[in-house]
């Protein structure tokens, strides 16, 4: 495996760029900054990609010091846009919006926050439909495999160009929270404190096998065509690969409760015949959110993050997950939803285990509600609150 | 909706035959009949279907006066096999071997087990694969939709043919809950006792949204064309499709922590360069159960049981549940597998409540067990004596 990228440093050759974006959609509130390095930027997983775009965008002030810079990071069908309005380039509003503005738990007025598209996303940053510079075609099945890691290594680049010297924290849910151990890991010295929501220190056989259907639905989509569809005319997308793929995620993302009660055994036209294609109300539901997702997200983009999180192990290529967790020296808060069964609460107190067993401080949170998974997403009168008094108490500790 | 059916009578057109199976497997230990009537088998959704074949099989010998016959229910991709060797027509063991034999909690010493392939199914009752005799081609996409109350008429016809007026037990799990359920409801004066395992009253969203998604992935497949493919080369039929659609179930039925103890994140090659398609250990096994449902069951009939699995609701037509339910006269046990996220015990925990708030006796048992919903078919050990001390006290009280 590779070894661990050098102390941070600032890269004289990343510099802030406003490019155009290969999708069409509008730039938004978002920036770029290209990584104009001498040599390609090496993947995990083997490989390596020229000239890596990254697209972000920032909320509030950076303080003289750079102390105040907190850095969120996106869950697998997120993007940059944490915070902030629907329209001109978003197509949704932002992710986030609750936790990130002024007197918000991550409060502008104060902190500084950034949001990076990940590597591998199709919302700005490099990615499969991106063109790729030694063909001049979009990569589609060649590009190659990403891993949180590259990602971290990727918004430690953006940091160096920020000017920001360490993170006074790092926060995400799901894959977002696989970014921001990855970050308590690999760069000890950068992270000041971490948050981590409904996430954990290594993908399970569980998450995996959800995964793995969805990909292998998106594949089976003849208009997938091995990965190569950007030629293809309008419409003819492996759209519904993709919705399928959603389908099944969002499912695990929610709860049965959940269902129970917004859903129970609705039909959407009630009807005396039977057909095999009739719908009820939660399959609609499913096709909406397939929908949805279609319209915004790429399926090259889907399959590679989707794999980057089944590869997500913290203690790989580091004798395992306690000697990975021993190099974390950062306060955390790790929260957990009761109702999540596709990362569930033992998988957070493993990992709050795991740090307190080496020495760390980490306060774990359970919160009791039945939105399931994406919970990290809903519950923010549960969250905001935490996410609060523990960054005061950081900031107060820093002090 | 459709009116409940008459009370029983013998149906004197209701002729055993042996007939040949479409599928080309040998019989087995299967035996037939034919339902020879001058009227078309109607179905509750609309539509009917003319000469239904059922297939079923028996164990042990009929009482002189038919008072020790047991109805087994099978679930979703089960079929009459419930027990016996595997060879021989039978693409594997009984899959109810452990409970049903000489000996065994359904003693075949004592009492006569019967067991039919389901309406739709593809082991030798009518199904999709089936000659339409109106046009003397396989029905295809052509076959109607059937319920789980479609079923248990056939069940009823086959059970007047066999000369069985009421059933001593009444048993199965998951789908074959359904018929149980149904068969208290329908035919109360014909059920003496009935067990229903790891099932429910009505499908919820949450199941409905699992089947759901691997029913649209199985008509994703290019090859299931519009569901008319029995006419294709050998090797062309929906397999990819009908495979994606086990994984998703698959999944379902077993638990997060059966996948950790089992698969862990092992990989099937481990490597250093990572690839998109790269297995992990759980990938492998969820292929591996994807090919051995292709080899034996037919897509179509997948697609059909799913549907009515999904249809199943005893309040339906019935003006709800509890007045279904009111309608149930016989003692029953009911049993839960505590990891069951598909089946969870709320469910059969209502069961028992309304059973119970209608004056009827019912025994409700929690397995623990990480096993999942499979743990119906898996755990012998608790469901046999429980199923055995249930059946004796049934048995005295009929005495």
């Amino acid at each position: 495996m590779n070894a661990e990228p050098a102390p941070p440093r600032v890269y004289p050759d990343a510099l802030p760029v406003t490019g155009a974006w290969r999708l069409g959609d509008d730039v938004g509130c978002r920036q770029f900054v290209t990584l104009n390095d001498h040599r390609p930027f090496a993947l995990e997983g083997g490989g390596a990609l020229r000239q890596v775009t990254l697209a972000y965008e920032t909320w509030g002030t950076l303080a003289a010091d750079a102390s105040n810079a907190v850095l969120v990071c996106h869950a697998l069908t997120g993007d940059s846009h944490a915070s902030g309005r629907q329209g001109n380039g978003h197509a949704t509003a932002g992710w986030w919006d609750d936790m990130i503005g002024p007197g918000k738990p991550l409060d502008t007025d104060r902190v500084f926050v950034v949001c990076m598209n990940v590597l591998g996303g199709c919302q700005g940053s490099t990615g499969p439909a991106s063109i790729d510079p030694a063909t001049g075609t979009p990569y589609g099945s060649r590009f190659p495999v990403v891993t949180t890691r590259d990602t971290v290594r990727a918004q430690a680049r953006l940091a160096d160009s920020l000017g920001i010297g360490s993170w006074l924290t790092v926060i995400g849910g799901s894959m977002g929270g696989m970014q921001v151990i990855e970050w308590a890991v690999m760069f000890p010295q950068r992270v000041r404190s971490f948050v981590s929501l409904a996430s954990c220190m290594a993908s399970s056989a569980w998450q995996i096998a959800f995964s793995a259907v969805g990909r292998t639905a998106l594949a089976l989509d003849p208009n997938w065509r091995g990965g190569d569809y950007y030629d293809a005319p309008a419409g003819e997308g492996p759209h519904k690969g993709l919705a399928i793929a959603r389908a099944v995620a969002q499912i695990t993302y929610r709860s049965d409760e959940v269902f129970r009660d917004r859903f129970g055994r609705d039909l959407v036209d009630p009807v005396d015949v039977f057909g095999l294609w009739d719908r009820f109300q939660i399959e609609s539901y499913l096709d909406y959110h397939g929908v949805k997702l279609v319209r915004r997200f790429d399926a090259n983009s889907y399959l590679v993050l989707n794999k980057a999180m089944d590869f997500h192990d913290i203690g790989r290529g580091r004798g395992g997950i306690d000697s990975a967790i021993a190099r974390v020296r950062a306060p955390s808060l790790i929260v957990s939803i009761s109702s999540d069964t596709l990362y569930p609460p033992l998988q957070q107190r493993e990992m709050r285990d795991a740090l307190v067993a080496a020495g760390r401080r980490c306060d774990h949170h359970l919160i009791d509600s039945p939105q399931g998974h994406d919970g990290f997403l809903l519950e923010f009168d549960h969250i905001g609150p935490m996410v609060t008094d523990f960054l005061a108490e950081i900031e107060k500790q820093n002090a």
